[in-house]
């Protein structure tokens, strides 16, 4: 919902001789620039403005939304102790915005491989930070809207200040639109993105399941609940993903086995749900509440079929490896165990309603003997299969993901439309999502910034409950200096480790403005039908069609 | 055939005291930096490297091959008067590529706005540059290997100095292979790139047709013929696309009348050609030598009808303009007395079996008018169109430039086969092209170098003769400070304006690189049937698949 400023007008300034062509660089330029630059477009070190002495932000959301804004700020002889402070908005009939309701961070470059550029994204919690001469630098505004704020147009300023001497002043104009966003719990647009506490654990050095760790995963759960997410993601075996981030994922089951396991004395083994539990009531404590997944019966993704499972030996205290392949006679055995125990204990949480068996871009093949093994022995477990595969008549999954290169051509949104429709009809999740691939749009340090903010758009115009993707909090060993871990930069993570908890990245704020436009578009939706103004709604979805054209 | 680099290790020094982070930067370098970057990276101003220290730059290629490649040099308190300085390249048994085969030239900064970034893209031929501190700027370095250089290893060096006392030398290792290329007026790829001479008189402010603009113009087709370019543009009538580059395009064919124009007295019309012939003529002097376009019978692009005539009217000697849609019963008599005057002296000249009317991107129901015109009054012209409509039984256009994206899906390749095969096997011209679209790959300022180099390698994939696009030289007011005018930045333009001819971009060289590679791996071809080795043509088309999947 923000208005987009294009700013075009003149460069400034001085002249390089370079054998006689007369360039004016705004580098040339003498002291100190600060300017508003659209949200939807990262401004790099070597950003520029062609109105570095505009003065003006606007915005206009609902009430309720959470708004972004971007200031830029630049000098040729560097910046000391930089801060930005936003004053209450001044409303309409006295009404008033206050000042913590708004918050200035600042961008801090990661050096991305991909285009050898220093990257600003992760969103610094600061007092004040330092700019290096030439150096262009984001400042970044965001402003909550509280749910009770009265429509209106509201003013106030940000004025920026250094200790090197630098002083700007923004005006701030906010118009509050006469219509209320929920709280992001309640955002009805999908989000399933795949949390990862030994991420959490690794990149903040602190002992998994530790007081410190949960305390670590109660702020990043707080995090992800005001973006909107909704799905408690859960391991049920150590290492689900063969360490994919490049160390393994820790188990939140513990299996226990007295000895070595011996073929056919599956019911021997035990089951510790502790940590399961305390990380799913965590997480609905935080706000997220719909759903869990539960990963998985084989490791993912794709065509591996290891299905190798860790456990501990309680005679020995040491751990163990049984080692298995997808759906062979020891791996049935020990899953025919493990489910009605695991169903057992999730009824006893109240919980099974919830619970997702879970898999990880499963081909057809795989999926089948996955689909045999549980019709015979858990018929009643719902199932989430990432990549298409929905199932058959005798079991149909509960919830489809398809990649994005399944739907981006006619052709293949006509392929789906059938399970689309049936999905959404029979009240089942059907979403998208993106991966390595494709290359446009996605949400990299080498994408652009519109880009995470047109996802959940997509979603939109394709007719899905939402959007879906494997990381957020998923970190490689130095992510600050080296952002870059076999994946492409940045898909691991939308969030970054700050001192006691996550820090946004900015492709995180731009996600959730778009799932905040998505919200928007449903709840103009629905005034326009209780209008009766058939003509709006037309309009609403020339305006999708028109967002989402790539 | 450059290796390519990509640097990766450890990131250098000092501490971001930030909140707890510990960030390291390489913008807190202290000191000069100087490294070489893979020539399909650009250097923007905010790049950095893992390995500043690296001093190695290595290449390859076929004699006779121009080989770029590229160092990037920073520092946080700025350079002053810097410059670079290659050695001659020792070789085998005292073979020597002399330092006059090689230049220095130096990345200059555009400022983009699609991405308010700083670019990079023309080279600055001058003696040295300054750079301003904290920004990294591209040292260019060009090896145009000598057509009779033994294959063999050579080396030599490169020194950078600046005023301000930094000093880098790199060694500079250069393999050159056994095959040699052809001169780039003898490259089989196919290169029509539309120039614009009016472009060229408008940026240097130059009087058409002057003896300054034909100066110019020489340059400008040296330059044009050394990237491999084999069409020459002309035009036939005043503006053939409406001023679509923000200035009218100028007819080098003069049509003149005395006084109004009178219907059905076409036969009283003039033309002087004298522009015509020498901008012809200029052209194939500088070896641009297969075919001449005409523009047009029509205003392109697209579904325009307009076909208005400007004229001189010899009796007040002011100009007149006949207002014509296609089609219409003056626009027939008008054409159907130019054409045989105008195929008379294209007979004359020994032109005429390389001059093709030509069309910008007409859909197939403005091409059926101009097809029954031609075939009726002059059906042995020959014909170009780009966009795709191909002619019928009666005639076949000559050229045929499909758009990128009805080439890019496997439907679409599939759907096009049969005309590609047809045109090949009948030694027509069939050619693809992208203009505003696609985003990606391209060849615009915010595109990667890399697809600049990719473009022809998508000819060589799809079977082609070759690419196309609508401009090299149609220049914005002020290119330097302002690259964007209605379309994409850069869409209009692959060389800048210098002093007193044309500079190179980035992208133009990247280009040529593309080109070479396919003219290469059309000689390895050659190379591997002649010695029938049936098992390394397969790997080279292998190598083909891998480069160009997107």
């Amino acid at each position: 919902m923000i208005k987009a400023f294009f700013l075009f007008s003149l460069l400034l300034i001085s002249q390089v001789a370079c054998k006689g062509i007369r360039q004016k660089l705004d580098t040339d330029i003498e002291g100190f620039q600060a300017w508003q630059q659209n949200i939807e477009i990262r401004a790099y070190p070597n950003a520029f403005s062609r109105e570095p002495q505009a003065r003006l932000i606007e915005l206009e959301g609902l009430a309720g939304e959470v708004l972004s804004a971007q200031v830029v700020v630049k000098s040729p002889s560097g910046i000391t102790g930089l801060s930005g402070k936003l004053s209450a908005l001044s409303g309409p009939g006295g009404e008033v915005i206050p000042a913590e309701a708004s918050s200035v961070r600042y961008g801090a470059w990661l050096p991305v491989d991909e285009t050898r550029m220093l990257t600003p994204d992760p969103l610094l919690e600061v007092a004040s930070i330092d700019v290096p001469a030439n150096m262009a630098k984001p400042v970044w505004l965001t402003i909550k809207i509280p749910r009770e704020a009265a429509p209106g147009n509201y003013a106030g300023k940000l004025e920026l200040s250094a200790t090197s001497g630098e002083r700007a002043n923004f005006e701030m104009k906010l118009e509050v639109l006469p219509a209320r966003l929920p709280e992001p719990r309640d955002w009805k647009f999908y989000i399933n993105i795949w949390q990862d506490p030994s991420g959490v654990a690794g990149v903040h050095e602190v002992e998994h399941w530790s007081d410190k760790h949960w305390m670590l995963l109660e702020k990043y759960a707080g995090n992800f609940v005001a973006h909107g997410m909704d799905v408690i993601t859960t391991s049920i075996v150590y290492d689900p993903w063969g360490s994919q981030s490049g160390y393994p994922f820790e188990t939140m089951v513990e299996w226990k086995y007295p000895g070595e396991y011996a073929k056919g004395r599956a019911e021997r083994f035990e089951w510790d749900f502790s940590v399961f539990d305390r990380y799913v009531a965590l997480m609905m404590d935080a706000g997220m509440t719909e759903k869990i997944d539960c990963f998985s019966l084989v490791e993912g993704p794709w065509i591996n079929i290891n299905a190798d499972i860790r456990y501990l030996d309680t005679q020995s205290g040491t751990y163990r490896t049984l080692n298995l392949t997808l759906g062979d006679s020891v791996w049935q055995e020990v899953w025919a165990a493990f489910l009605p125990v695991f169903r057992n204990h999730l009824e006893k949480k109240g919980w099974f309603e919830k619970a997702f068996l879970a898999f990880d871009e499963k081909p057809r093949k795989e999926m089948r003997v996955i689909y045999d093994f549980l019709i015979a022995t858990a018929p009643d477990f719902k199932i989430s299969i990432a990549g298409g595969y929905p199932g058959d008549e005798r079991k149909w999954s509960d919830e489809v993901i398809l990649h994005y290169g399944e739907l981006d051509t006619e052709e293949g949104l006509a392929a789906h439309k059938w399970l689309i429709e049936k999905m959404r009809s029979e009240g089942r999740y059907i979403s998208f999502y993106t991966a390595c691939t494709p290359h446009y749009p996605n949400v990299f340090l080498f994408s652009q910034l519109r880009e995470s903010r047109l996802l959940p758009w997509l979603a939109l115009k394709w007719n899905l409950s939402g959007y879906l993707r494997w990381a957020v909090s998923a970190f490689p060993a130095d992510v600050w200096n080296q952002p870059n871990y076999k994946w492409h930069s940045g898909d691991m993570y939308f969030v970054y480790p700050g001192e006691d908890g996550p820090l946004d990245g900015m492709r995180w704020e731009l996600f959730r403005q778009g799932v905040q436009d998505c919200e928007a578009l449903r709840i103009a939706r629905q005034m326009c039908e209780k209008a009766g103004r058939n003509d709006l709604l037309v309009r609403l979805s020339q305006a999708v069609t028109q967002a989402t054209t790539l």
